[in-house]
């Protein structure tokens, strides 16, 4: 009989449940939107209902052994959400501790990003790796940092903000409160933003000049870019820039073996990643230099945090189950 | 019957040796020239020699466990030291090794920086701490970053490089090949040339300007800031800034419950913390801000070096023995 896990994904508008086996294989999948439950109790009501049918509907005998659950603001250590900014239920939220007691099983909680880098380790090119570093772009920046094999929690549980550390001074403002956040430039937004500043300082004219700035779309700016469009080039090697100089500073501070990058601008490829290179290594320390491989994910963007969300189910089994077997030895 | 260990700090002048116990306590220590020595053989001989001929005079009765080398560019995962630009000599040495076959005990080896930070854990102020930074300045800046209660030695054995991070873009040339890194302005040679920098764009009159540029210390400026002279108060004012925001950065990507300052700058106390801690406050975000501590280091930066070589070689052992222990359970 197989050992399933639930992987859930929460995020601001869908939430998605899955089983999924320990090589990343989805059995089965729902989808619903988050806020349609107006309370904490609710969503979680539906979170079991869904696991549940799931698992009653599968054809395929398995054992369901535990659930992960990816969220944005989630922590590893308490298993609450505390006031995330994206979610329409308020206060401290306790995930890990109500799925739990609704499903019977255990329940880990993590911050979205940081199960996103559990599940390259375990589905994804960082397979066998012990140390590297997963950056997820999209619409924010979110990244999960493993060290000697685990995720760095750090002492709070909320480590690996790298979309906050200023990558300008006094720049952009950042909807965290700071100002010149790495995420405020390399991001959907951002890149956006780059590319309309650009356009406006420069005389040239633009490929997309009849498009309205807010109808502009980061696929817009990168066939533009491929066209030979010099603004929308442009765009892409400041972003490379700022992105490239953070990352060198990451690798300065925790000496990964690779960065992989996913999310939606990941699907950028080579636009993004070659100028990204390209500003990484002229920042290196001549040790590191053309030593650290700078990867896209091989996980596909859509299901990366269902995958993480599992995977941190898996992984936490086989941490408890190191722990069962260590007992019955003493 | 005591049990002891050897800590070996290397410095690019001068190697001390030591006998040290669990709680930090010396027993006897040896200081002698480290160029003295011309060829690598003949230097480990002199360790050997120096570390047999501490415990042999040393009256308390005791067992010699281990031995822990803190050196710059010591790598924890080879043992070894290869091409460090301060040494005489060149290649490959291979420390631990070395010793191990000398003194007939396990040696370890680690980057000064983070030898410190072992040593920190161990016997100062973040006892008892298992997320924590030490940053050691003085003429360079070093760090050792601490996860989960280990050190992040990263992939390769160099993370921790937190003083060639970039703090400023196409700022100072580092000895390192880069330009701006952090230990350009956060160091005494740093310090002084912010300084110099200052009072040459300022008009005012500062209270060193009968000193010649070479002759200016650190101590001269802390003096003159103190008495209040304006360009000396700024000169803190904007190592604080540049040093506060690097640290807010590093709060973003490890979240430590704490960290420390070491090495002979940290001798500046607050004129040093007070503008840090300003700048790190006011770029860190929501979530921490009042909660990391900032902190002098509780060792002396003196034996800083030599009690994390020390308390690296008790780490180890301590490590060793909990496999030890594991074995005997199969």
């Amino acid at each position: 009989m197989k050992n399933l896990v639930a992987g859930i994904d929460v995020g601001e508008r869908s939430t998605f449940c899955a089983l999924v086996d320990e090589f990343g294989k989805i059995y089965a999948t729902e989808k619903f939107s988050t806020n349609d439950y107006k309370s904490f109790n609710s969503f979680m009501d539906k979170v079991k209902t869904s696991v549940e049918s799931l698992s009653r509907n599968l054809d395929e005998p398995h054992t369901l052994c535990a659930a992960g659950i990816g969220i944005p603001n989630g922590n590893y250590y308490t298993g609450e959400i505390e006031n995330a900014p994206n979610l329409i239920w308020k206060g401290k939220l306790p995930f890990s501790q109500k799925l739990s007691s609704l499903l019977g099983m255990p329940v880990v909680v993590a911050n979205d990003a940081n199960a996103a880098a559990i599940g390259e380790m375990m589905y994804g090119g960082a397979r066998g790796m012990k140390d590297f570093v997963l950056i997820t772009i999209g619409t924010g920046l979110g990244s999960g940092i493993v060290v000697n094999g685990n995720v760095v929690n750090g002492y709070d549980g909320f480590a690996g903000e790298f979309g906050h550390i200023c990558a300008q001074v006094n720049g952009r403002q950042c909807a965290c409160g700071k100002k010149g956040c790495l995420e405020c430039y390399a991001s959907t937004s951002g890149i956006k933003k780059t590319f309309l500043e650009l356009s406006k300082n420069n005389k040239v004219e633009n490929a997309l000049k009849d498009k309205k700035p807010e109808d502009i779309t980061l696929s817009d700016i990168s066939k533009a870019a491929k066209k030979g469009d010099s603004i929308a080039k442009q765009t892409f090697t400041e972003t490379g820039n700022i992105l490239g100089i953070a990352l060198a500073n990451l690798i300065s501070i925790v000496s990964p073996e690779a960065i992989f990058i996913n999310g939606s601008v990941a699907r950028l490829g080579d636009q993004l990643l070659a100028p990204t290179k390209k500003a990484l290594e002229a920042n290196l320390m001549r040790l590191w230099k053309g030593k650290v491989k700078l990867l896209l994910s091989s996980i596909d963007s859509e299901n990366a945090p269902l995958l993480g969300a599992a995977a941190l189910a898996i992984k936490e089994m086989q941490k408890r189950s190191v722990v069962i077997e260590r007992r019955r030895l003493v």
